[in-house]
């Protein structure tokens, strides 16, 4: 296996430029495959600064222009939140190929219609999720389908990470999040722990999440640092609606429960907070520790008089490195053989090859339209059941049915994680 | 503060000699201030060996026995988990003081039987939760109270503990963990991590919890053990209703939420998975550390000019050691100076001192019949939210919405956390 970008020339669009775009569009710039031919932001400041950042590229304040050249065959979304499938939608209309960044869907309905235009344009949505390239996340799931952790019964994740001082930032630096904080009670941004997760567990081909059930805390730790750090501005005694601490509960077809933490508003050092839970063993993202049964040491000896007797030696958690080293995942190998680049320790590099090359080559999206719109519901249906006082709401099933078919592994990309 | 064994001399009686009555009679014998009267088990051999731990003791196969000797001002029952309640108001309306060991209720209203039946008989009636006078929980609670960890918003917790060796010995050892399995789907054992907990949030005095959901993953584990050691008996294919793993997340009256997991049947290092979540820190059992607001290192600085830019120093976990020994709980520190004795790290001792000094002083039970009846009732609302699918289910309040006082902390007794 051998990472190349020697693919077609695929030319692109790129929709908002705000932090996250100003990395991913200098790693666009620089894959030799790759053109962009415009760029827009509903900013003129920002869309003239894209424009610098993409040498040659047209810009706009409205996307649309980008949607009527005919030369570009793909669209990259990374505007706010409420806006990725609406544009996206727009640009499956306008013949294009998309992918937005991560986010959490407002409704059930443009869940749906993302769906059925995807289907109707025969055009590909992938929701740009880079935790799925995660080194770590990439091993465990080399581990998983491997064996080494038995059947998989529990997947946790979490979104936990302090983002008051981005938050309290409000408008200064046109942010989005603070006005969802404010209004909003739910899981918010599932998808950087729930993305792995749906690959641990097959979710879209041969499982799928079922029901899920949402519980927020109260809301102190974002409104104390208001009247903290913002005193005298009008953010100061603003209601906040966003519990500190969103907890969801989703079940799977196949009987697995997923847990999910939304964690953006108390101090604490950052996590994904990942536990992957199998009848041979466990995997810790906190404590770094792995326990594999037979190969870890083990409790009191299975005496086969079957009399209790005081354990002698505990359960011993090992360090997860010998095993991240060992299981280190193929794509993850080849792409140090190539050379890391971009964000978040290299993710960000393979998602977005992830999503050009299944267009150069007209594969399935390796996430494609089902699974992002699985994901994105996640948070409307969050919002549903914390509204709903902690009631189940069922997770609609976006593959028609389809998804009781195990057609992983089919697809021969090496970045197709199924 | 002083620990002392001399109050007046308390006669008590003790029912069941399993496992968790061989270690708690030892420590009881050794009291200045107790006498063991009378001894039951309903097997004879356990009973007459009941009595040689408890030299001049009587014995019987009925607890009945005892409740009919005037002597006996107290009684403490070690008995299965379906026992407990009915022994327990048997006892009191004998007129006796009573004390039981851990474990779930099996249904409302058997919790509301025993609250109802102090309150009549007027007797105490407290579970021994001996993880309440752990080392590190009286640590925590002593940091919570002096406020280190700001407003609590979440608490977690877990008993996690891989028991498939002792629940997979079946009838062997007369064990009556196998039959709960086999039969029950619920957060069966609750109370290790929610008894500290509940004294965290002051559940009973200003807090209480109001509505919980459970959700239980599929049944692998003990099944693929059982077919794998069990091999030839009828325990090799027998089905097992419990979930590997049970979630419980449970709202409180002031906004927190308390998550628990029940997890007894896959491999994995023991834990009570302990999290403590406040507007100025956490601490988090699994990776033994803690993070605190301004005493530990802090991420990007607070820039007056509220423009974002990268972090450059991460939040940093410390170790929680340094944390323990500063907050030493003064009951933990004068424990050290009478010395330690006793089983799980010396808290089965001072919980059951708890007890008995507060029947021999008149005071309050530490953890008194509306704590027990609480903590003891979410099992049997756990199954009933398991059974409905996931749906939210109301938290009885035992108190008599006696609750909203927060009487905390004028009982005198230095065994009272609340």
């Amino acid at each position: 296996m051998k990472l190349q970008e020697n693919g077609r020339l695929l030319k692109i669009g790129v929709v908002g430029y705000g932090c996250r775009a100003v990395e991913q569009i200098r790693l666009l710039g620089k894959m030799q495959d790759v053109r962009i031919l415009a760029v827009c932001d509903k900013y003129e400041d920002r869309a003239r600064a894209a424009a610098e950042a993409a040498p040659g590229a047209a810009w706009s304040v409205d996307y649309r222009d980008m949607l009527r050249m005919d030369e570009i065959e793909a669209v990259i979304i990374m505007t706010d939140w409420l806006t990725h499938i609406p544009i996206a939608i727009d640009a499956m209309k306008a013949g294009k190929q998309v992918a937005m960044e991560v986010g959490g869907a407002s409704s059930i309905d443009e869940c749906w219609q993302l769906v059925r235009c995807a289907e109707e344009t025969g055009r590909t949505c992938m929701l740009l999720e880079n935790c799925c390239y995660g080194e770590v996340e990439l091993a465990m799931i080399n581990m998983i389908r491997r064996g080494v952790f038995g059947d998989i019964v529990q997947c946790q994740g979490a979104y936990a990470h302090d983002l008051r001082d981005e938050i309290g930032m409000g408008d200064v630096n046109r942010h989005y999040r603070l006005d969802n904080f404010l209004h909003r009670n739910g899981e918010l941004y599932p998808t950087h722990e729930l993305g792995p997760i749906m690959r641990y567990l097959k979710i879209g081909n041969g499982n799928r999440m079922t029901s899920l059930v949402s519980m927020a805390t109260c809301s102190r730790g974002l409104h104390q640092w208001l009247k903290e750090h913002r005193a005298g501005t009008a953010l100061e005694s603003a209601p906040v609606n966003e519990g500190d601490i969103v907890t969801t509960m989703i079940k799977c077809a196949n009987g697995e429960t997923i847990l999910l933490s939304h964690d953006c508003t108390l101090p604490r050092p950052y996590s994904r907070g990942g536990v992957i839970r199998g009848t041979k063993g466990l995997w810790m993202e906190d404590n770094h520790s792995i326990y594999i049964e037979g190969a870890s040491p083990r409790d009191f000896d299975d005496d086969p008089s079957h009399v209790w007797k005081e354990p002698t030696v505990e359960h011993t958690w090992e360090s997860e490195k010998p095993w991240l080293k060992k299981y280190r995942h193929p794509l993850w190998a080849a792409y140090e053989e190539f050379g890391k680049r971009g964000g978040h320790g290299g993710m960000d590099y393979l998602v977005l090859r992830a999503f050009i090359e299944s267009v150069q080559n007209g594969t399935r999206a390796p996430i494609d339209v089902y699974d992002s719109a699985a994901l994105m519901a996640i948070t409307a249906l969050s919002e549903q059941s914390i509204a709903l006082g902690g009631m189940p709401v069922a997770v609609p099933d976006f593959t028609g049915g389809n998804w009781i078919f195990d057609d992983g592994g089919k697809d021969e990309s090496i970045y197709d994680l199924r």
